[in-house]
């Protein structure tokens, strides 16, 4: 017998962030475009502009930016206050699992 | 910004348990009725009676028990091991979200 969980981080207005959104927003990052990071994800992408939008109102800060020109760095990119954010999403994510394991060997021992 | 969680209870063969199916118990137990708790929940009978058959196979012991006559407690009622499980589950229910916020906070704090 062992734990699951999912956890979500939900802005004020109830626009939510989890493990699903978290990758995509890095597959945008890695591969420069919302369209190509999409496409890979099965996700439609009037639905990810949609919720890309909300997320960035709710966080009260960009998280994407575009660069244009054909460099390396080229394309649509976390900012650096996304790459932070993003950061703490994972540190959070992944201490969760540990902290409810804790607590349920806790709450499911003899007595 | 606040943390938001689901927790489950897996048995080893894959089998879960989580709030909504705690409430489940919990109904059964105090209607004294499967159908009737089904019936309130706007779940199948069929697909009620399936899970509590998977459950208390992977739990390795009888969670209900029919008793039968017409006395206050007659009908289908949680077994003591079953009450003792749902008491446990609901003592990790309650502290997982305490132990998510305590982990949230430290993650989301500034650096």
């Amino acid at each position: 017998m062992k734990p699951k969980l999912k956890v979500w981080v939900v802005f004020g207005d109830g626009v939510k962030l989890g493990d699903g959104r978290a990758q995509l927003l890095e597959l945008i990052n890695e591969l420069g475009s919302i369209k190509k990071a999409v496409a890979r994800f099965g996700m439609s992408y009037r639905n990810a502009w949609g919720y890309l939008r909300e997320l960035e109102k709710a966080a009260g800060f960009k998280i994407l930016e575009r660069t244009p020109g054909g460099g390396p760095r080229s394309g649509t990119r976390l900012t650096e206050a996304g790459k932070q954010f993003l950061k703490q999403y994972w540190r959070f994510r992944q201490g969760a699992d540990e902290a409810i394991g804790r607590h349920f060997a806790k709450s499911f021992k003899k007595g």
